[in-house]
């Protein structure tokens, strides 16, 4: 059983930020949720639903909250960071909730001085397909993954309390580096996105790109449904994982050079090889992750 | 309204061909579906849940039909045609349900002789995920698209009365050339197959492979959803239409290049463009295509 919190400070009030609050709050784990957002619009959005019970625009009044989450796209840290540093009080525990870890570590180093020991790199894994804080509900972690990416200099004490929150939301929480966690969703994650961003828009820039796309169906929907994402958000991760993507990109050209090859010369047993490997690997993973057989 | 037809006969029952059998019986519009399989055992199933009346093994049966259907991956539908061909009823009208067609075309001018100007290729967009006639259903077509691609030397009434039946299904039809159909759909359809089995492939054959994609979420899950087709199915089509997906292949991997080299210099407007740019085609898409927003 986790032990209450005082005040909690969500910077960035859309879904991820809102559900966290609002899981803290069905657990009766926090007092008091204040929320920090760029647009008093939307803050006031937040208040209205409940979801905060506090609104601000300026950053600073999150300093003297017992926790902060930083829930915003990964591209905004820096200026959150800087901004509400010199207004953190002593004992302020650090978080955030960016999809990459070693360049919103990399700001923290920069931005985050003295409070870095208490600042806990996190990435709950949810949610990537809808955004606002009118989406945010209590349950969105409920069996959902978390991977907390602490470093040397992080304390035991603040990752363990981290921690604690967390699985109080319902999540599966997991620890890696911060390099192993981008390699990992630059792969599985991150890399899917671009491809479907990739193909979507060489389609639909071709000429006769209207008509095709006419007569594409439920198959095509699915497989580009990621490519609807925030186009800002995954701009930034994109740049932020732009390392482990362009390698991505290079490996998944050469399966491309594999299956052209199979295709020139018309290799059915190795094309089926290639397919059957991948379904067979797919039926496994839905499997395990308990997700429903299709 | 369509004028009714004596014996279907549907070579290769399962969900593409059970569905058609069934379209029609609802419609009220046929006497009599006969249905050849390969298996004894399939046509059997098919025999008992109604799809047709009559079951058998051997295409033959399929000969004094008023129509038949070819219902098969299209890797199998030369032997059917050559083996149909000496059987064949002067006034039996035919049509197929593979998912491309310059080969189809290539392997009917082979195999069906003087029947040729009664063959009329067909290509109903329906059901690829799923397969078997357990899964076949009367509504499979309503508002489903279905191409016919007839050849210069197709009887136009012949087109008329296969068009007239589908419509009778229910599905929308339509007319284009074998290689322009070739074209749309290596690129609206097959092409992410390709991608979609390479992408799957490419990470589960890595070491840590399970461990990767035991972090994939749901983003993941419908991205790859089309990686859990029948590999047959997909080998046949990837062979028939080779040339079109090397084109296609190429053409991806062109723009993968220039994702690496906005992901190389920095470049975050020109990863938002392009991001954005497919994020609204597809949302446009959908509305087009009367699918829900997401």
């Amino acid at each position: 059983m986790a032990a209450r919190i005082g005040t909690v400070a969500i910077v960035g009030v859309g879904l991820i930020g809102g559900s966290f609050a609002l899981a803290l709050k069905q657990a009766n784990l926090v007092d008091r949720v204040v929320g920090v957002g760029r647009r008093q619009a939307s803050v006031d959005a937040a208040l209205k639903l409940g979801v905060i019970d506090h609104a601000a625009t300026d950053v600073a009044a999150a300093g003297s909250a017992d926790l902060v989450l930083f829930a915003m796209p990964v591209g905004q840290m820096a200026e959150a960071m800087n901004a509400l540093a010199p207004h953190l009080a002593a004992h302020t525990l650090l978080t955030d909730a960016g999809s990459t870890k070693q360049d919103v570590v990399a700001r923290a180093r920069q931005h985050l001085g003295e409070a870095l020991p208490r600042f806990v790199p996190a990435h709950p894994i949810a949610g990537a397909e809808q955004s606002g804080v009118e989406a945010a509900r209590a349950n969105l972690y409920q069996d959902r993954d978390v991977i907390l990416t602490p470093l040397a200099e992080t304390d035991a004490a603040s990752v363990q309390r981290v921690a604690e929150l967390w699985r109080a939301c319902g999540a599966k929480v997991s620890e890696m580096s911060p390099a192993q966690h981008d390699e990992i969703f630059g792969a599985v994650s991150h890399l899917p996105h671009l491809v479907a961003y990739a193909l979507v828009n060489m389609l639909a820039q071709r000429p006769d790109g209207e008509r095709l796309l006419g007569f594409a169906g439920a198959g095509f929907r699915d497989f580009t449904r990621i490519a609807s994402s925030s186009p800002e958000m995954w701009r930034d991760i994109a740049l932020a994982n732009h390392a482990v993507l362009q390698h991505e990109l290079t490996d998944l050209q050469q399966h491309f050079d594999r299956l052209r090859e199979l295709l020139r010369s018309g290799d059915g047993a190795g094309l089926e090889r290639i397919f059957g490997a991948a379904r067979a690997a797919r039926q496994d993973w839905l499997k395990r992750k308990g997700y429903a057989q299709e």
